[in-house]
Formats: C-alpha cells, structure tokens, sequence
C-alpha cells in the first residue's frame, strides 16, 4: 500500500502512520501542523518509507502534487472541536466540508482509489436508538461538527457513485490513548494539576459516553480495509461495547492520579450546547469482521492519564516535546 | 412577514413571490440572474412591496446587507441540476452547501429568525422503504446535489441547534407547473419540437417517480410555516400520495401534444449516474396539518405541457419572454 495519511501529525493519524511503517507500507503524511505537532512523528520520521509534507488541505494545488502516485488515502485531518464550533462556525465549513471535497478532488485527478475517513459518532446527534446502529433513522444534527462530517460523508459517498472510488467511513467514539491532545481527559487532568483539590464537570456528570483507545481503533480501520473486499461504500462505528458517565471517567482519573477532589458541576443535562448526553453506538458491523477492543474504557483513560503524566515529567525536564506546560495549564 | 427570498427569479421562487405579495407580505427576491429570469418577475416587479436585488449568495457582505430587516428567509436558490453533478462537481459545493453556509451566516448577523429550505427527495438516495419517510433508516447519497443538500440540512439543524433560529426543511419531489425551466419533461418537449416522430428517453423508462405541482408546493410551505407552533427544526415531505412510470410522463406529454411518436430508451433502470429508480415520499406528516395536493400528476405534467406551449408560442410571436427558442431547442 502507498498511503496518503492526512491530519498525520495529530494523535490518531500519527499512531496510524507508526502503524503502516511497522507493517512495511509506504507513507505520506501531509499536514499544516495547525494543531498536530512534529514531534508525534519522531519515530516514523526514522524511517525511509516516510515522508512528510507540510502542507495545508485548502490548498488543492500542493494537495494534488503531494497526493499523486498513492492508492490509499487517510483522511483524518479535520477540525475536531466539537464544543467551540458555534464560536466560528466557518471553521468546520472550511477544515472539515471543503477539505474533505479537495482531498476527494484530488483522488479524482490523481486516481487514487480508497479512502478511509473519520466520521464521528455525534453524527447521530441526540438519537433514539441505543446502542445505534449505522442505519438508525435519519438524524437530526445538534452541532457544526456533526453537520460538517455529515456533509463529507455525503461527498464521499457521492464520489463513490460517480466516480468508482471506494470509502471506508468509520463513525468513532471518542478516541483516548497515547497522543491525546484533546478533550475532558486532558481537561481534567490540567484542572487537576493546577488545583488538585477541586475538579469542575461540565453538565450534570450524568452524560454516558463511549471511549474507545487508539490502537484498538487503528486495528478496526485495517482490518475494515483489509476483510471488506465489495461494497463501494462500507460504514462502520467504531467503539467499546459499553459506555460510562463522565463522573465514572472523573473518579478513574482521580484514582489514578491518587487524588480526591472536590467535583463541582456546571448542571443540566448536556455539558455544552450541541453536547450529546448519551453516545453509544451499535458495533456488531465491525465485530462481524472478527475485531474487537483489547481495551476497556476504564483502561484507556488510564493509559491516557499515565501518558498526559509522562508528557508532564518530559516538559519539566526541558525535553521540549510536551504539550503539557505549567503556562498552558495556568491558562485553562 | 418580511421575507427574504432567494433564487426569487426561479422557477419555484417567483412563484413563491407572487403568492406572498398577494397575501400582502412585504417580499425582498434576492437572486443572481445565472439561471432565473426576470421576466418570472413580471407581475412581482408591478407591487410596491416588491424589491430585487441581484446579488450572488457566495458574495457574503452583499447578501448581509440585503438580507437587514427581514424576518423570513425562504432560501430557494441552488444548482438544482442533479444529472450533470459530476461534470463539475465544485458547482454543488459552492451553490448548495457554501451558499446555504452563507445565508445562515447572514441570519446570524441580521437577525432573521425562520429559513424555509427547499431540500429533495432525492437526499434518500436509493431508499429502501417506500413509500420513504421523513425518519427512513440513514440514507447513502448517490449524487452530488443530494450530498450538497444534506450539507445544507445538517448546516441548518445544527445553526437552529446552536442559535436559535427556525428551520423548516421541505423535502420535494420533482415540481411542475408554470416557469418550470428544467427536468425531463421540457426535455421531452424540446426533443417533440424538434423531431416529433421520435422521442428518447433515458433508462428503460420504468424509473418510477413522484411530481407535485408549483402551486400545491407553496401551499405546503405557507401552511407549514403557520402551523408548526413549535420546534426549532421542521421536516416534511413535500409530494403526491402516487407516483409514475417515467413513459406514462411521456404518453401524457405525447397526448397533450396530439402526436404519435416512437419511444427509444437509454435502458438500464437509471437514466444516468446518480438518478434514483424509484422516488415516492411518505407525506403523511404535513397531510397531518389539513394539506393535500389539488392536483394530480397527470394534471401537473398537462399543464406544465401547457405552459410550454404558450412559451413557444409568445417567443415566437416576438414577445421576448419565451426560455423555449428553437436555437436552444436545436442545441438539445
């Protein structure tokens, strides 16, 4: 395989990158480093199978140059901010809607042939079904990054029809694990670390969630590509068959870091305005295929925690590489 | 009401202007002339609550001032060419999804409160339930305009979600009646104009599809709009409780014509990429508010057949208002 890894510099598509060099597959990451960080890639960068291009996806020039002579494309760049959407409302149009048509543009005029994308589990928005299946009744969207994914899977599988491409979309819970750069477990864990004696939840702590860890979402988008051998278009969620509350996830991330705070709670049942109270998908797709996670969520926010705690001890002993700094966490 | 309409020199959207003047609304049409008329804006243009103002909905400032100090927005205007997506498939993106993108925008900064959306019945691609509902299982769309519309669906759930305003999305069928100005059935004038001997038809003609006449359309949205008290996002089905073969269309045109040609067929069951074989919407939803077509389909298409006429016929007594010129009927 010759894959295209965009977002390849972020959390997820780092830990797949490192993944298709352990598996001998060429790789091409492109990413505009806007929020994804080099030092994600120091292993792959190792090796002479890897390749990465700076480069931003609104840019359909440089895209399409960099895109060509690769089958596969990964398309996990996006803007992944769920709850500050209604601040810029442009920015999930412009990093997730149009990118994603220019990444597809340009499999078109480059003649790449599959692509796999990160579609979201909000996609759904506050459905009535549970666990949800992929063919739950029509949704209705509560956010700009649910509707901004919605409308890439709606080109993707456009482009499929009208042009022969094939699209892998994987519908993800939330994603934990090594990398993590973003949502209420480093949130927590910074609150925790300027003030260790008091934690604040967003909502009432009631919100059931689904977690699932990196590498066990990893082997459910190979192995998707790998058993799935028709079907033009082929969707599939992504996530552990169970779900927490957010006060479950505080308390683990408490325990692991020996502490007892004081939890206070913002109220009501939705942690911000187009937050989903209740995410839990149907996952029997993908277990048919023979997947399933080798991680609880209990373990995979723990893992998190024991990595957001070694990113910390790496930036206070001057590595450079952490995103964890005493200013950053001064400044939540 | 102060309302706001684009695409109002269209097919649909001058219909919609008239209605409203009658009903003694104050009407801004707000529309770039790329493919309306202004002749569609005749008896509108006589009305001193009546303004248009040419303008394209990607030029954001200029939409923002125009759109101050209307109430209702009733956002017509699109790429509504399904069959000819993929020869340039940005036009979808930027006429559908990024101009819808702006229009909410604009409500934002202005303050309108309620946007009507003509969305389709094609956004459920190639359903499995038929007749289909507003809640058929999650759909897989199979051409770029039902991709663009469902963007546009998922922008205005989630800007309804996020900001308060109204959304009333009216899935349609196919529309006819008088200033229809696109689809199969002015295709199949123009080829009987040309060659009345002979008539060709894409697919095998099977294709089994539903219409609904202009005026029973409008009626749909007016008594909606009035009688959904509540609820931030609204979606009906828009269509008659029937549905027809594309050759039964035809021999109703044939008939009304008076001629006698031989049919050719395309074959396949879909008459391009994309098109769906089988289009009938469950509508038992806005049935619900006291509406029902007045029409049938086969008085839909015979008037439309009808108005087709007395366009060719004032073209070619030199009025100068006619779309059907026999240079374009030619170039078909």
């Amino acid at each position: 395989m010759k894959a295209f890894v965009t977002g390849a510099a972020g959390f997820i598509g780092s830990n797949l990158v490192d993944r298709l060099l352990a598996l001998g597959h060429s790789v091409t990451g492109y990413d505009n480093l806007s929020t994804g960080s080099e030092s994600n890639l120091c292993d792959a960068r190792a090796s002479a199978k890897f390749e990465l291009i700076r480069g931003d996806l609104l840019d359909f020039a440089a895209l399409q140059d960099a895109m060509r002579g690769h089958d596969t494309v990964f398309h996990l760049a996006a803007n992944a901010d769920v709850r500050f959407g209604t601040d810029h409302p442009r920015r999930d149009l412009e990093q997730n809607t149009i990118a994603t048509f220019n990444v597809l543009e340009a499999m078109r005029h480059t003649g790449a042939e599959r692509i796999a994308f990160s579609s979201t589990g909000s996609i759904y928005g506050e459905p009535s079904v549970f666990p949800t299946p992929e063919d739950a009744p029509f949704p209705l969207q509560t956010s700009l990054y649910g509707a901004s994914k919605l409308a890439c899977e709606g080109l993707i599988q456009a482009y499929a029809e009208g042009f022969g491409i094939r699209g892998f979309i994987f519908r993800f819970v939330s994603i934990l694990g090594e990398r993590y750069s973003h949502g209420h477990v480093l949130d927590f864990y910074r609150q925790l670390l300027d003030h260790p004696d008091r934690l604040h939840i967003l909502g009432d702590g009631h919100q059931k969630k689904s977690y699932l860890h990196v590498g066990d979402c990893i082997d459910a988008l190979l192995m998707a590509m790998e058993k799935t051998a028709d079907g033009r278009v082929n969707i599939f969620n992504l996530g552990t068959a169970e779900y927490c509350e957010v006060r479950d996830s505080a308390g683990w991330i408490c325990a692991r870091l020996g502490l007892h705070p004081q939890f206070t709670f913002g109220g009501g049942p939705r942690g911000w305005i187009g937050d989903s109270p209740f995410i839990f998908l149907e996952t029997s797709r993908i277990r048919a295929l023979g997947w399933k996670p080798k991680l609880t969520i209990q373990q995979s926010v723990e893992r998190t925690i024991d990595f957001l705690q070694r990113q910390t001890s790496g930036a206070e002993a001057g590595s450079g590489d952490g995103v964890v700094r005493t200013d950053r966490v001064r400044g939540q």
